[in-house]
């Protein structure tokens, strides 16, 4: 797909004299362009292998890229059953309910930072295994299976310690590889659907376990979502509704404690101290979208996110 | 497309003797293969949404390349109105006139350095806001509107600054992004064309004003061109002809005048110091081109470029 | 195609009391994606223009990669005869009866090292011009004959020279660009098959003879091949048979000879070192393959190369 617009961030500024001066103006070109390559081939078994593999071009606060393969990932299928392995989408991210129901599952065209997500705290964001669009990946291996509603996930994932030579080739010092392991369980009955996911990370900080409940009622839906995040909560309530034929709106409201001070003498980022991406309290986003027909849409949505940093974005989506 | 082909250069040297000695045989592969992805989708309303994508392979004196992508261009067409944004075409690069009347748009195989172009003078080539293929270009918007032979073409990009910081922390220094203004108009009317495009530009340098005006018979056209490159005029005269069926022939003649001491006090490149890029006065070129049928073509062409650079290539093209 | 799989070796280890340790898993995931665009047209006279580029990605040692291009090889074909230029095949690389008749065209999922390839020797593998998926090659340029049963190849690159500077800008010394020239002619007669080929290269410890002969009866055949890799020989043997309709069994015994104390004095590495890719000796491997239907099948083997290296790998291959 496609999608590209304007990007207000008043957290860039191209005078000298703010605060927050970055060199980035407050208005820049937000854009994606993404090509997906799927293969498959079935044995007469019917056991079924798929690779899956992208193409992407960004374009944020005014940087332009140029377009980039990601790692790949590969599959074997066999009825309700799927194993992955190298670029995998991870058990906690592969969990219902905690992405904004847009087109860019956050807020405006390129999710703005995805502050509504409850796995998002403090400077520790997108910390857990996910599938990149972008990059090579977690090279991970995972099983999913579906059955009348119920979905059951889990994955591993181990990186390569990291070796440190000195000047003259001896050893110095090893930076252990993390292991992260996580597990997910969904059911859907009738419009509601209730989910609970869990990561054990061998990295400082990233044990953490979501629980989620939602009802779709067809033209407006309701959800909530609460996270421990190795020792932050975060808490988030969401609502979407249809206007007329073509409208759509979403909005959310989410709440983030601050870290313990415990937790800061070890180490662990101050997000007391707003700054950055962390920030603790409130977040809170609208989000419009206008179906133009032919798989095209505009979108456009504000968000302000606890570190009081606010993004208004607005521009087209279209599908090919 | 795909091409190749030989490329004499006596820029290049491998005799450790010779003062221009730079390791590369004067005779080398030039090669280039270009797969381009273009995607659109159209609205209910007849709006319509596009975006361009390409990956390009290159060798170019005996340097082979791997294949990359480029930048994405997005836009948005109704009726004779079309907005571009990211990867954009530039109005100055889009004024009609400019390039040769042959498949590289230069002299041989690729291009030969397009001296040829009234606006590349000094060691200033390519200054101005142009698609790229091979990067991720000017990350700009711009606006192209046509109707009954006549075009307008207005186009904007901006950098950001870069924050220069030393050891400690603290911003020493900052380069101001430039920003570029184009504006194109061109008019055709039964085989004569005429444009006139101006770029406005927060670099140095890089102001500058073209005029051209060419004449196609059909099967022979003529053409000039002029161009004030911020103080360094360069005007050109072309000129081609069908042979026969099958055969084409380009031939050019151009004179660039010298930098004014003024503005090399003021740290200008010095063209009258023939040597890299630049030189002032005469260049010239000749280009050969035989259709082969099934979208195949055999091209050759050899060109004097004014710091007295000569090459020669030959080589095929073909579409697929 | 893609191919993925587990592979134990017995080279990493994730165990900082091991002297091998590198903080690499001794299993891994081993993958690859390859996606090949292959592009032609014909011109009116019969003569065919082609090219090839690949897109690949590959996972090994637990180190995921993101998708790359290679460099593009350009081709003329008229009748039997094929002209290519760019990321060329190689003489040497395209001799009959040198590869194993798998998949991978080595042992396993990934090939593990292709120790079975009598050109390999000592620490320098891989040293003629050969395609290159992930890279952009060799540059050169080759022509291809095939008549009756009769192929022969001729093949030429030539690298530029390095040029190195010292920091006050002057030249203080040059690496002369390698050249690289191979001839390979073949003979297949009803089953039978015969190929030999030579490598003369500008590089040290490059030049190469190699001789191949095959027989293949339809479901099993038999195979030797032998090398002079510039004074160092291997030789070895080679086994495949069908097992019931859908296994099939191939085995391989090489040995390789030590290297001249000569040469180790005049810099080349010493083999009779057993460490790292080299080590002289026997190596041995065998692979085992089950066609799934659907283009997939399961594949797995294990080697022991001449260094004392054991890896084993299992996994599925399929195409789309």
């Amino acid at each position: 797909y496609g999608r590209f617009g304007l990007d207000y961030n008043d957290g860039n500024s191209k005078s000298m004299t703010d605060a927050n001066y970055n060199g980035v103006d407050k208005t820049s070109i937000t854009s994606r362009l993404r090509v997906q390559f799927d293969m498959s081939a079935e044995t007469d078994s019917g056991v079924a292998f798929d690779a899956r593999l992208r193409a992407q071009v960004e374009s944020r606060d005014n940087v332009p890229g140029t377009g980039i393969f990601n790692g790949a990932r590969f599959g074997v299928v066999y009825e309700g059953l799927r194993v992955n392995v190298g670029n995998i989408i991870g058990a906690v991210e592969n969990t219902p309910g905690v992405y904004l129901e847009t087109r860019t599952a956050g807020i405006g065209i390129d999710g703005a930072g995805f502050v509504s997500h409850v796995g998002n705290v403090n400077d520790e964001y997108f910390n857990w295994d996910a599938y990149s669009s972008a990059g090579a990946g977690s090279n991970g291996v995972e099983a999913l299976y579906s059955i009348n509603g119920f979905t059951g996930h889990i994955s591993y994932s181990l990186d390569n310690d990291i070796l440190n030579f000195n000047t003259a080739g001896t050893l110095t010092s090893v930076t252990e590889g993390e292991d992260r392991f996580g597990i997910m369980l969904a059911y859907s009955w009738e419009g509601w659907t209730f989910a609970v996911s869990h990561q054990n990370s061998g990295n400082m900080w990233e044990d953490k376990t979501i629980v989620t409940g939602s009802y779709d009622a067809g033209n407006w839906g309701a959800r909530i979502a609460y996270a421990d995040n190795d020792g932050i909560d975060k808490w988030g309530i969401y609502g979407n509704v249809d206007i007329g034929a073509a409208s759509n709106l979403v909005a959310f409201y989410t709440d983030e404690d601050a870290v313990s001070a415990t937790d800061v003498a070890a180490g662990r980022s101050d997000n007391t101290d707003a700054t950055g991406n962390g920030g603790e309290g409130s977040s809170y986003g609208i989000h419009y979208s206008y179906d133009l027909g032919g798989g095209a849409s505009f979108e456009t949505g504000y968000r302000r996110a606890s570190n009081d940093n606010d993004t208004f974005q607005a521009g087209v989506y279209f599908s090919f």
